[in-house]
C-alpha cells in the first residue's frame, strides 16, 4: 500500500500477458520488457512529483482485488486491461465504486485489430484514454492525470 | 464444508464487488455490510431451520471451485453472481452439473441499468430468480428455497 | 374498489389464461386452480396484516382500465402479465404512471422458454421481480411488497 | 355452445377487420362478406358431416376467452387471426392449452405483403397452415381438418 | 355518429391511459386534462367549420371497432394511438381499409424516449404526423386535416 | 411432356430426399413411399378431371429444368422443394418466370423446425401456400389448384 | 442577419436539394417553388407578428455556418434538413448548441420512403416534428413556433 | 503552408462547431475558446521545437482540401474530427494516402455519449487516439507526435 | 455549361481525393494523374461523336450543385462518387432528380475492400455500374452510355 | 476445348434461366434470345482478336466443372453466374482456384432488385464487375477482358 | 456398391473443387493429389481392418444420390463437404436420414478464413468434426470413426 | 515444467469443470474420470514417443500462467478450454503468443449444443480441432500434433 502521503499515490494496472512484452515476439511488441516500462514510469513520476506503485496480473479477480484495496490509499489509477479490456465487467465495477480519475491505456491502435477488440467495457466508466502511442502512452497517461489530480 | 447433518445445507455465494456492500457509495448501495446481511440471513435460516455458508470472492474460479465442492454437502444454493452472472459460463456449467435447487438473487432490477446486465447466463439453469427487493431478496430466496428442499 | 382503510390495500392482477390454472394440462401447470391461488393470498395476506383484491382478464384493456382504477385506493400491485409481458406498452405505461411500488411475478423461469419469453416489457417500471417458484411466488411478493410498504 | 354431439363439433374464428371483408375495398379483398363464407363453410361441413360454429371479433381478449371456452365442446379449431398473427402470445398461449388440432388459415399470401407480416405468433403451435387460396383456402381447411379429427 | 351533415365530420381518437393527462403526474404531462383537450378541440373546429367527435379507449379492439364505423360517416381521422402506435397491426389495418386523411398525433417527441417508441406501426399509413407540440399538436393537426379536406 | 390436351395438365415436383419416403424412419415420416403419394395423388387427380405428371430428384438444376421445359405444356404447378425451399433463388427465378399458379407443400409445420427452415425463398412468387397435413397437403393443393384453374 | 428588434425572428432553413421543387418534377412535387413557399412563409409570419429569414444549401457546412450565426439573432428555427437529416451529426451539434426551440419539417411523410429516410439524426435535439403536409407543413410549423416563443 | 523548415512542422485541423467552444454553453464545455487552444498549442510547440500551424472549419470538403495540401509540407498531423469522426469516409480516405502520423483527438470520453458517436471512420487510419483529457488532449497529443517524429 | 448542341453532351464527375491520382501512392494507384484520365476521356467521347465535361470537387455541396446545373444541358452522367458513394443521399437525391442515364464508375473493386465500402447509396437511381477496371471503367462507361442516348 | 493458340481464349458462362431469354416474358428481358446475345458475342471477338467459347447450365455443379476445366485453355472469364450469384460458394472457390482475371455480368442493376440480389458470392474474387447495361454489358466485359490480357 | 460384408464399409465423400488439389495452386493446397490421399486412405484402412470407397463431385445433387444410395451398405461416413459446408440443407438432411455415424472432415481451420466459411450446416447432424489437420485429417477421422463402429 | 529433453514435450490443458468428469452425471459424460483420461494419455504418448504433462484448473488466470511458462520448454499444446474456449480472449492472447502447434479439442459435439457455445475465441489462433469423439478426441489430438511436430 501506498506509504507516502506528501505525494499524490497513482497505482498502474497491467492486465494479462503484459507481463510478456520484450520477452515473446520482439519484432512485434518491442523490446523493452514491462519492469523497463514499469522503471520509465518511475522516473517519470518523480519528475512530476507523484508517487507510483505498478501491479500485472493474468487474474481477472486479482485485479478486482487491487483495485478494491486502492479505494483509500489512492489519487488516481492507470489501467491497460489487455484482454480484459473487452469482456470484463467485474474490474469495470470496481473501477466504478472509486471516486478518482481512471485513465485507460492500451499500446496498440485497438482499432486496427479484430472486431472484438474495438469494444471496451471500460471506456463509459473511466476518465480518459490513450491507445497507440505504444508504451510511451503510459507516460502521456501519467501526464495526463498529474493534470486531473 | 457442512457438518450439520440434523439440518438442510444452503450454500450462499456473494459474486465480485459485492465485499464492498456498504462501505463503498453507502447513498447508493446502503449502508448493511456484506457481514450484516450474512448475520441477517444466518438468523432467518435458523428460524427455517436451515443450516447455511456464506462465500464471497472475486474470482470466477474460486466461485467454480466452492461450487464443486458444494456437491455432496449442501441441499440448495443461493447465488448473487453479480458481474460474472452477464459472462461466466464456467459458474454456469458448475451450476447445471448439480442436481439440487438454485436460486439466484440480485439486489437491484438488472432490468433498470445497461443492456449488458439484462442477459443472465446463469438464468437457464437456475431454478428461481428474485431481483430488485435488496437485500431482504436474500431472505425472500431463502423461504422459497426452503419450501423447494 | 378497497374499503378497508385499516389495513394497507394490496391489488393482485393476473393476466390472459391463468384463469386455465389446474382445469388445462394439470400435469403441467399443477390442480392448483386459480381460485386457490387467491384463497392462499388472501390467507397469507390476513397474517401479514393487509387487505387484498384480485382480478383476472383476458383483455389488455381491461388490465389497463383495472390498474387506472387503482391509483387512488391501493398501496402495491403484484402482477403476473402472463402473454403481455412481452409485448404491452399499454400496461406499462398504467403501471408507471402510478408512484406505488409494483412486484411482477412469474410462474414458470421464463429464461428457460422460447426466445420471445425472455424479454419483458413491465421489468423496467417494476420495482423488483420474482419468478420460476410457481404458485408460491405469489406468497414471497406479497411478503417483499409487505416490506416495501 | 356446440350442441350437436352426433357430429364433430368445429370451431371457426376469424380475427380483428375480418368482418369488413366484401364491404371495404371489395375491388382488393373481393365482394365475398364474411356472411357469405360462413355460409359456405356451414354448407360445406354439412357436406363433412361436421357442425361448425363461427366467431369474429376485432378483441385479442375477445378470442381468447372464446379459445378457451372451446375447450371442452369443439374436437377442432379453424383461425384466421389477421393483424393479431405477427403479435399475440395471448392467443397463442389459448391454442396451445387445448389438445385438438387447429388449422390457421390466411386469404392472402402473407409472405408477398410487409415484413412484418411475414412471421406468425401462431405457427409453431398450431398443426397445419393454408395461405393464399383467398376465402376458398377455409373450405380446404376444413377438409384438412376433418381428415385429422 | 356524425349527424351534421353540412359540415365535414372528423373523428378525434385518444389511446390508452391518455383519459389520465391531468390526473396523474401533472408536473409531467400538464394539468389539462382529456376533456380540456377536447373542448379546446371542439371550439377550434367551429372556427374551421368543421364538425368532430372525439373518443378515448384503453381498449385495442374498441379503437378497431370505432374506426371502422367511421367509414361511411367520417371526412378525417385524428389518431394519438399511443401505447398502441408501436406495436397494433389491427389498428394499422383498420386505418388502412379507410379512403379518408389521417393525421397522426404524439404529445411528446417520441424520438427523445426509449427505443421501442421510436417506430411507428401507423405511420406507413398515415397522410402526416405531428409530434412535440404538447396538445397544441391536436389543433395544429386539426387545421392540416382541414387543408387536405 | 403432357399429352392429353382435353384435360388440365398439372406438374408435381417433389424436391430432395423426398424419394426416401416411407423407406427410412418411417417411425417418423410414416409408411407411405413416394410411389404412394403419386399414386393418391394420380386417383385425385382423375377424379378432379385433372392430367398430372409427377417428377422427382435430387438435383436443383434438374427441377430448374423440368419446371423451364413446363412452361407451354403445363397449366398448374404443385412444388414441395424441400431442403430447396430455404436456399434456392434459380427454382425462385424458374417458377417466377411462368404465368401459371403455383401451390407450394410442404409434409410437416415448418415453423416447428429449426429456424433456417422457417424462410421460404419460394412463398413471394408461388400463388398460395400449404404445410402441415402431412402427404394429404398435395390434395388439398390439387383441390386449391383445381379451383384456381 | 435579422434586423427586426420589434418582432420574434425566426429563421428558416431549407436542406439540399429543395431549390430544385416546381422546377423539377412538378407531377411529384408539385408545381410551387422554394421561392413561392418562402412568399407563403412571409405572408403566414407578418399575420403571425413574426419575422422570417430563409436560406437554402446543398451544403452542410454552410447549413451548420448559418445555424451558429444565429445565436444571438434568432428566437426560433424551421429546418426541414431533406437528405442530411439521416446522416449529419454535425448539423445536429449544431443544433443542440442553441437554447431555442427548433421545429423540423418534411414535405412527405417520410415513413413511406426508403428505410434509410425513416431514422431522423435531428429529432433527439429538434422541439417539435410535422411530416407529410406537403408546403403547408412549414405554415403549421411557423404557428407552432409561434405558440411556442 | 508552412515556411518554417529547421523545425518539424505538424497541422492542428478542428472540425464541425468547434469553433463555438467558449462561446455557447461554456458550463458545459467550458470557458475556454478555440484561440485559447490554438494559443496554447503554439506554446506548447515552441517549447518541443515544433511549427505548427492551426485550422478549423464546418466543411467536410475543406477538411479534405487542406489535409491534400499537407502532403509535402507538414511531418504530422493532429485532428479531432468532431461530428465528421462517425461518417466521413472522405476525410479517412484523404488522411489515409499521407505517409505521415496522425494523432486522434477528442475532447470528451466519448464512450460516454450517444452509441453513434462510439464509433470512429477514422480511428483504422490514425496511429494514435487521445480522449477526454478536455483541451489539455491536445498538447498531450503534440507531446505524443513528437516523440514520433 | 456544354453550349456544342450537334453533339450529345455528357457530365463526368470525380468525387473526393481523385485529385490525388498519380500523385500519392502511385504504386497503389497508378501514375496516371486525373488529367490524363480526362484526357483519354476527352479522345474517347471524339471518337464516339460526344461532348464531355469533366469536374472534381472533395465537397458533396459542390457535387449536388454541379448536378443540378445539368439538369437542361447535359444527355447523360458519368460519375465516380468516391467516398461519398456509401454515404451521400444528397447527391443521390440529386441525381434521381435527372431524367437522364447515369453510369457509376468505381476505379478498384469495391467489394474486395472494408465492409462499409461494400454498400452504393447510387446503385438504385442509376443505370448502370462498372467497377474494378482501374480507369478504363470511365472509357467503358462512355461507350455504354453513348449505346443508351 | 479451345483449340486455337493464336487467339486469346475467353470463356463466358451464363447461370441459371438465362436460356430461357427472349422466350419467357420477351416486354421485361427484351426479345434477345441467348443465341443472339453469343452470337454478337463472337462478331465483337472477331474485331478484337478474341477467341470465345459459351457455355450455359442451370447446375451449380456443372459451373464448376466447366470452370475448371477452364484451367489451362483458356485466357479469361466473363461469367453471368445469375442465380447462384448471390448463393453458391463452390462456383467463387472453383473461380478463385483459377489466376486468370474474371468479369462478373449482370443483365440488370442488381441493387435495384430484392434485398437478397445486392450480395454477390462472386465479387470478392473476380477483377471487375458491369451491370445494368442489358445484354450490351457482356460487349463491354470483352473489351475491359481484352485490355487486361 | 460395397461387397466385402467381413470387414466394416466406410464411405468417404469429398465435395466440390477437392479434385483440384495438388493440380491447381500446389504452394496453397500441397502438392498431394486427391487419388494420393485416396490412396492413403485405403493403406490406412486396411490397417484398421476397414473396406472403404472413395467419392467426388462437383455437384450437390450427386452428392445426396451417393449418401442415399450408403443407407444399406455403409457402417460410417466420412465427408468433407468443402464449400456445400455452408449452405446445403439438402446434404445435411441426407446425412440426417441415416443412422450410422458421419465424421466431418476440412483441411484448413475454417475459422481463419471468411466469415460465411465458419458455419456448417452440416455439424448439428454429424458425430464428430476435425479440422486443420490438411490431408492428415482424414486418417484420423478414419481412426476415430473405427473406434465408434 | 517438462524436464525430459530426449523427447518432444506436450502440454495438454484442460479447463474449468473437467475435474469433475466421472463424478458428476456419469450418464452424461461417462464414467471415466480425467486421472484415468490423462493416464490413456500418458500410455499413448510414451507410444508416440512423446513427453506430455498434463494440467486442469478452473481459473482463467492459472491457464494463462501456465500457458505463458510453457514458451520455452514445450513443442506443442492440446488445450480443451471447456467454458473459457467461447469468452477467453486472455487464453486466446496467451496462446497467439506461442510458436508452437496447438490442438483444439472438445468433448461433445459443440454445434449441437445451445448457440453461445458455437463460437470459439480460440479457434482463430490454433492450428487445428477436433470435436465430438469424446474423449477418445484427445488420442487423436495427440496423434496429429506428433504429425505437426
Amino acid at each position: 500500500m501506498a506509504e507516502n502521503t506528501d505525494k499524490r499515490n497513482v497505482l498502474v494496472i497491467h492486465g494479462p500477458n503484459l507481463n510478456m512484452l520484450g520477452i515473446r515476439e520482439p519484432d512485434i511488441y518491442g523490446n523493452q520488457t514491462l519492469e523497463e516500462i514499469d522503471a520509465a514510469l518511475q522516473a517519470h513520476a518523480e519528475r512530476l512529483e507523484l508517487h507510483i506503485e505498478t501491479f500485472q496480473s493474468n487474474h481477472e479477480g486479482d485485479m478486482v482485488d487491487r483495485i478494491q484495496q486502492a479505494h483509500d490509499s489512492f489519487h488516481g489509477i492507470i489501467i491497460n486491461p489487455a484482454a480484459y479490456t473487452h469482456t470484463s465487467i467485474a474490474i469495470r465495477d470496481a473501477l466504478s465504486m472509486l471516486n478518482i480519475p481512471v485513465v485507460e491505456v492500451h499500446l496498440s491502435n485497438i482499432y486496427k485489430r479484430e472486431p472484438f477488440r474495438r469494444t471496451s467495457m471500460m471506456s463509459a466508466v473511466v476518465s480518459a484514454q490513450i491507445s497507440g502511442f505504444g508504451s510511451y502512452g503510459y507516460l502521456l497517461a501519467l501526464e495526463g492525470l498529474a493534470r486531473m489530480l
